[in-house]
């Protein structure tokens, strides 16, 4: 059961302005849920499930994996929840359950077969292999190893083949990354069209919630304090000699050329992004429409005449990228070019539900 | 004198978070007047100066006009200030001397030299032909006459040329267009480096103020609804047939080929806009930062070491334009490609400041 003491957020349904014919579009929350109740009772507790460690379980991407967990049916045989000591302790009840947090140490990972890390890069770095060789197979959300050969990088609906040797009751531990929040939700919507028609060429500005910058960004804009809210600045992310921050280069890639320009905006935790893109043959922007329509893990949001695209609110607590603003790019000539909008919920597919469809891969 | 009760807005001064090391950049508040203290007396009243009025007065860009034409010392020797009938009778002191707010009809313009206009396109479309009859020069702030062939739209650091033979005292009205807040804004940067190095294409991404929608979504948003705060969305502009919203195709230009993505944010009143650069021959990043930082009405804040970029809250109620983000483009090969990132007040120089400066050229 997914409990609401649990779940940091809450769904918000409101129109945005200039809306006013807005049709409702259907995202979502959960691909493998058919009870639409957010109440609906779970039990994933199965004899025959993984052992699972959420590694950070405090944080908000660490209570994102338990709702995801829960709203995707995700079996396990035992769950241990584990944080920094100062929240060991902690009572949570989680599907009908009690548990106590537990402090992470060099022996919590005896008898894990999936941990999901999300507690920052350098208890990845320390931890992560300390689990592996247990035999555990680590999901990690930090940036610790995403850019090491042999670790795949992994959006599920993009390239599961990256996974392929990595078994459960292989005894084997693995380490398998979690890519940037940006990166997914940019990729989400460009692969489909990427192998339709090859990107040559991206260029992209982000329009990033403050839930990246973590809980306490988070507070300050609800506080609205002059230093967050009516304001955007670049990304906080520490900028290289190029002159790109370390978030911008997080959306390049060995095989496409891409710019990106990475802003914070204050949105509570849903990322936006303008994405144009070049390709090496012709895609019009019908057969590009059709196929983000049948792209997994995407909605396309893309009415013109009521004026509704996709939007940080709409695409908040749930589990779909949703994709609009689709149109031929009048600087190309000749259907080499298109732009696109793409929202996606930094915290759901920007992170945890990520991480768990990975997981789910292994079963 | 700059009267407190006629500027709607103040100085912020608050640094943006993450920027602990910011270095103090100055940015020009007004770039004729020597007394920097907003209260310093200044009398613009003169016997030979041009007879001037101002459609839409008390809306936010006319009460901008009177705050932009005190700053500037622009003479004057009457001040008509023109409004709905709704706002007739209204009193104004300005200058040390009151004013009332009279109704715009067909005989306003006797005797007016100058008219600043931004009272909405259909207001301009119906007088400004008027005035024009009468022998008035016309700034209108609309874009009723944008597209208009034989009417200049001027932007004065960029084409002054386009007014040639247009004169105050040849008896002769005129129409002067003033651009689009978010064109002014990207091409006080482009255009500089344009002349170096030809651009080719340009992708434009933007982050636009609430103050473009109008008063009512400033108050919106200052309100923190959840409609307009914690969320962004598409331009409010209609969407033409091609699938671009007004606003970004007033971006497109007929040299340069342009493809824009419009989005409202919310920030009070100053628009950011991500730019990306392709050029016709090779321009490096130093060369490009020396550029702008000779370029008038630009100040480049770019600071890598702090993080320290242009904001839309450090370029409020500021005239200059603001450039960082300045460097080479990873996506293209052999210095042909920059990106940047701009921010300018939208209600200033994306408005007011720009017509009066049109007017200034006419002195």
């Amino acid at each position: 059961m997914k409990l609401p003491t649990l779940s940091l957020h809450h769904h918000h349904h409101l129109t945005t302005p200039f809306l006013h014919n807005a049709a409702t579009v259907s995202l979502s929350r959960s691909t493998r849920v058919s009870n639409g109740s957010p109440f609906a009772v779970r039990m994933s507790l199965k004899e025959d499930g993984p052992s699972v460690a959420i590694v950070g379980v405090t944080g908000a991407v660490g209570q994102e994996f338990l709702s995801v967990l829960s709203d995707r049916d995700f079996p396990y045989r035992s769950l241990k929840l584990l944080a920094s000591k100062r929240s060991a302790g902690k009572k949570v009840n989680y599907e009908n359950r009690d548990y106590t947090v537990e402090e992470l140490t060099e022996s919590s990972f005896d008898d894990v077969d999936i941990a999901l890390f999300s507690a920052g890069g350098s208890i990845s770095k320390k931890f992560g292999p300390i689990a592996v060789d247990k035999g555990t197979i680590v999901v990690d959300n930090s940036s610790a190893f995403r850019m090491d050969d042999g670790i795949p990088l992994v959006i599920p609906e993009v390239n599961p083949e990256a996974m392929e040797g990595i078994k459960l009751k292989s005894g084997k531990g693995a380490l398998i990354a979690n890519p940037n929040c940006s990166t997914i939700i940019c990729l989400m919507a460009a692969t489909p069209l990427h192998r339709r028609a090859k990107v040559s060429r991206m260029v992209v500005s982000t329009y990033q919630a403050a839930s990246g910058a973590g809980a306490a960004a988070m507070e300050e804009l609800e506080l609205q304090t002059r230093e967050y809210a009516f304001n955007l600045f670049s990304h906080n992310a520490p900028v290289l000699s190029n002159g790109y921050n370390e978030e911008e280069m997080k959306l390049n890639n060995k095989s496409v050329k891409v710019t990106a320009t990475c802003i914070r905006v204050p949105v509570m935790r849903a990322h936006a992004e303008s994405v144009n893109l070049q390709f090496e043959t012709p895609l019009d922007e019908d057969t590009a429409r059709e196929i983000l329509r049948n792209a997994p893990g995407v909605v396309v949001i893309d009415d013109r005449a009521a004026n509704h695209f996709p939007t940080p609110l709409e695409v908040s607590n749930k589990d779909d990228v949703a994709v609009g603003r689709i149109r031929q790019d009048v600087s190309q000539d000749g259907n080499y070019g298109l732009d696109i909008f793409v929202c996606g919920d930094q915290i759901r597919k920007g992170a945890a539900l990520n991480a768990v469809q990975i997981a789910e891969l292994l079963l």
